[in-house]
């Protein structure tokens, strides 16, 4: 290996200042020239100028109420004991708003204000003073007055401020174009048939719609592959009409990653490796007086990267900064090791359970956008700490808005696809609510509302003495939670096995044959405790497993992992279904909602419910297989 | 007068309630038909339905590293003193990041954690477990897995996440169009050349903006005039074509106010008078099925009614719900009345002085769209209250991000022209940072400083015992307050009078001339104590000025009066210049700001006077005639 395998390892705030002070002083950072727009198509656009008023609003003395105007003087006096008459047409002239004030007028009467007497003649019982019910020339606006000034970003009401002041066209800063290049022989365009090893290119389609809504142009190059000549001409072409060049992937160190090297063959690299986590491989440089960033290729790594390099380039090259997050402190629903020496980012869910926000880390994976897809905001853990201690607060940056967080149901416990059918159905109904949904298992389930970070688990524990589900182990642990047990559905579980089922896998004694290999989930999980009932009732040891040891999180995941190579899983049959599988039932289970009852009455829990009862909502599950809804949001069972 | 002239007075909430009620009962919130768009083009928009993987991601078994794969087996018992050789390309094969994992491996060795014996042979010193450094099948994504439920709004996260899962097309929700119907004999174009009477169209486009922010397609019609016919006309035209039609205006109940009759004409008014301000004369109707909606003409009043009754129908036919918006607390700084049986909205500046956010309100009037521009946030004085006390701590809607407000510089006192140069400097240099004047005169400015209100005040207070300026107010009025006083600039007040001054005026005396109108500047403004100062001494009596009564508040509204018709007034010569009017020099005054010195060491005082040292600065207010900038930024005074 003649490169380099080891990135550098540079603090993040160091990094990014060293980089902008080096992008500040080769003029990089600038906005462009500005150019001149009709203020109708300005909105969202930043001003390049202070903009100053061409006329006054009004520009005229006006007329501000319908009524008659009227020289003031002569109302003096009027009283309901004393009411003063005025002429129509010559003491008093009829206007309505907005109406020139009549010559040697100076006020004008509401029209409620006044009695007809005749056609020609009105009559008040109460006088106006000067300038009553008049708008004085430039009340809103005056001409020469600034309207708006520079570097400031035009909404709905400054357009209207400034066609108002005379103004029709507006400086702006230019949009930053930003030049994103894929590369990787493994990328494919989306919708290509797959074979084993290809990538399809998300990554820069994503950097590019962080880029639009930053406000600048990205412009997407075609796939370039790992092939440096190929590499080098795409840069140069990208650096003639770009003020900004992002290349996705080929950051890292490995064979077959050239970024770096490019960079340095038509200008210089900064930073190569800074102490985040995901996106440590990020590459720092300048060609051509052109920022140049090399953006990881694992997704999250390259949303953070863009999120911490890219957009304060964007914003400064449009005269702004970017805005901050909006912050809440929450409390940690689990423990956060963390290397000391690496900063890292933490996706968490949110939720407002009682009077506390819970923050729930989600998969940690730089390869998993899904962990970005469902946060609801990021933790930070700053390079010199070790991490947090369960129940500890800590701040949390949103990425979804606080209403919004505190109108979601909790749910935290066992995974059923029923769950994503529930949450689809209930945005769907009520826009402003959501659940959040935590796969971590039944028994950790408990634990969370033990612990008050849940509404409601999603539970089927199945009790080996007694044979039921569920009820004797709420008893056991939680005896002194006021609990309600909801049912949602009962169940198939079973072996999801590979289509065909070509191991001609009948039933548990299967598993322990040699050529078969297995794939389970996490100890307490209800499919793990049920499996271990099985196994123990027939007398297997799960020694004999090959792949035992293999845990996944999900029923998804063991499918997914059966559908990759593995022989069997157990899991419920709509997994299977899903990614049509073969499946050997085994047992029928009871899946149960376990609520607390201090929440039963909430919009939390009763809109749940209302979803329950819906034929649309049930039949959509049903449609799953394997699912028997005879008992869906019947309460099974009450403790006080 | 045939008409009612009394419009209904509805409390808001019970108005919006039942006007949502009519429409969804007559069909008109529900999302129309989804269309199938590329994900490409789809950020922003709202799924219709939710969106399941195609495929899994990855979708085959993937090495997570660069490295060697390997059968785990072989690695056990790897260790410092009993390294493992492995033969390359038979035991390890060379992968890189993503590639296929050859048949037989399930782990990947690092490539730091491999040394070289032979380009054939390499060595470890500790052991890999099974499935290490692996991305299994559906890592990220399981094929059938929901990646977004229904009514979600799309992110770029999200566009990276449904192309990966092997999505390519979205169902989402059309934008609803909304039919924009501008309506007045006296509207005209931007642009145009102005006669007395004439508005500039300006609303509707505000208008087509706030549509276009929440996601609608605003479609903007010609001008109509004040025509029952004609009117009826373009609304049985925009109900053809769009989801949603706002009439602007012609919603009051004066003479050409045809909207609410024209909608009765194809369909019903619900409400005709809101119990808000501004904004009062609203109006909700229903026509084909359509929501109608009769926009007041004030722009304040447009805004405010879109905001109110226009946004929510908007977000519902996205089936979703409109953003909260953040709301803070915030001490008032003055008292404000309100009258019971109204909901009044006020618009405020805001700004962090010492731990406490400070809010200021500023104009109040309906046809003041300056002051949402200039506008931090918006309190709303409940329809039960009679107002807030100074000093209440009140809440505060944000228009303006909490960080940005944080930024702010708060100056109260009296208005100069050189105190918008200053903030347009500052925002230029400092995006992050602004300047938030508010304009109540120099002594309600110091007042405001000895309230802790402000981190400065700009003065020009003469006085008539000493001829000196400021220092003996700041002894007698803040002898308490630790202050630093700078000198911003000199500057010539004078009689501001009509252009070629056709009154031939030439001094205070001709002010008492009957045929000679004036215009005053407010009771506590430094210019009305220079002109008390000066008439007492030529001892001419103010009971002899005609419009000595007539207040406005600042230099540019005294001189645009003089521009609209009077004869004469006193103000600065930049004024004069401004709007190209005369201008006879009466004295030099100073203008300082006083500056609380615990704010000195603040960026808060310091960027200012960063601004005020720098030439272009100082060369930008010279070139608006009569300032004299010798001790711009020197300090003039201190008191400790």
């Amino acid at each position: 290996m003649a490169k380099d395998v080891y990135l550098d390892n540079h603090p993040r705030e160091k990094a990014l200042a060293q980089y902008l002070t080096l992008l500040e002083e080769a003029g990089a950072l600038h906005p462009g020239p500005a150019e001149i727009i009709p203020v109708e198509e300005s909105l969202g656009r930043i001003t390049a100028e202070p903009v100053y008023a061409r006329v006054s609003s009004p520009h005229y003395t006006a007329a501000a109420m319908d009524g008659f105007a009227v020289q003031a003087s002569l109302t003096f006096g009027a009283s309901e004991t004393n009411p003063r008459q005025l002429a129509v047409g010559s003491e008093a002239i009829m206007v309505d708003t907005g109406d020139p004030l009549p010559d040697g007028c100076n006020a004008v009467i509401m029209v409620e204000d006044v009695h007809f007497v005749t056609p020609e003649v009105i009559e008040i019982t109460q006088p106006v003073f000067p300038w009553q019910n008049v708008r004085p020339v430039g009340e809103d606006i005056v001409t020469s007055e600034m309207i708006v000034p520079s570097n400031h970003r035009l909404r709905p009401t400054d357009i209207g401020g400034l066609l108002a002041g005379g103004v029709t066209e507006v400086a702006v800063y230019r949009k930053p174009r930003v030049a994103i290049l894929p590369t990787g022989t493994e990328l494919v365009e989306p919708g290509s048939d797959l074979k084993p090893g290809d990538i399809i290119d998300s990554n820069t389609r994503m950097l590019a719609g962080l880029v639009e809504e930053w406000g600048g142009i990205p412009k997407r190059f075609p796939i370039t592959s790992d092939d440096f000549d190929a590499l080098k001409r795409a840069l140069a072409e990208a650096l003639e009409q770009a003020d900004l060049v992002l290349i996705n992937a080929g950051s890292s160190a490995g064979r077959e990653d050239f970024t770096a090297e490019v960079i340095k063959s038509l200008g210089q690299v900064l930073f190569h490796g800074v102490a985040i986590k995901p996106g440590k491989p990020v590459i720092l440089g300048l060609a051509k007086n052109c920022p140049v960033i090399g953006v990881p290729g694992y997704p999250v790594s390259a949303y953070l990267c863009a999120d911490l390099f890219v957009k304060p380039i964007v914003y400064r090259k449009l005269g702004s900064v970017p805005p901050v997050r909006a912050e809440i402190e929450a409390v940690l629903s689990r423990k956060l090791v963390s290397s000391i020496g690496i900063e890292e980012f933490v996706r968490v869910k949110l939720g407002q359970v009682g009077g506390k926000t819970v923050a729930t880390p989600i998969s940690r994976g730089a390869g998993v956008i899904m962990s970005l897809i469902r946060a609801d905001g990021i933790i930070r853990i700053p390079r010199l700490s070790e991490g947090y201690a369960a129940g500890e607060r800590v701040p949390v940056e949103l990425l979804r808005p606080l209403d919004e967080i505190k109108q979601t149901t909790v749910i935290i416990g066992s995974h059923d696809i029923a769950l994503d059918i529930l949450a689809n159905h209930l945005r769907r109904l009520y826009p402003e609510a959501a659940l959040s949904s935590a796969h971590v298992g039944s028994l950790a389930g408990l634990k969370a509302l033990q612990a008050g970070e849940a509404h409601c688990s999603g539970i089927h524990l199945l009790d080996e003495k007694s044979g039921e589900y569920n009820i004797p182990y709420l008893r056991r642990l939680l005896p002194d939670r006021s609990l309600v047990l909801v049912n949602l559905a009962y169940r198939e579980q079973g072996l999801i096995v590979a289509r065909g089922n070509p191991k001609g896998i009948k039933g548990l004694a299967d598993l322990t044959r040699p050529e078969v290999t297995f794939v389970n989930r996490q100890r307490g999980s209800g499919t793990r405790m049920l499996l271990d009932y099985l196994l123990a009732k027939q007398g297997i040891d799960p020694g004999q497993i090959r792949g035992y040891e293999r845990e996944e999180y999900t029923h998804m995941a063991v499918a997914a992992a059966v559908a990759g190579g593995a022989d069997a899983g157990l899991g419920i049959r709509a997994a299977a279904q899903a990614l049509e599988l073969d499946f050997i039932p085994l047992a029928e289970e009871r899946y149960d909602l376990c609520i607390l009852r201090e929440y039963w009455d909430t919009p939390y829990i009763k809109r749940l419910l209302a979803i329950m009862a819906k034929k649309e909502f049930q039949e959509e599950v049903r449609s799953l297989g394997g699912y028997d809804l005879r008992d869906c949001g019947k309460v099974i069972w009450e403790q006080s």
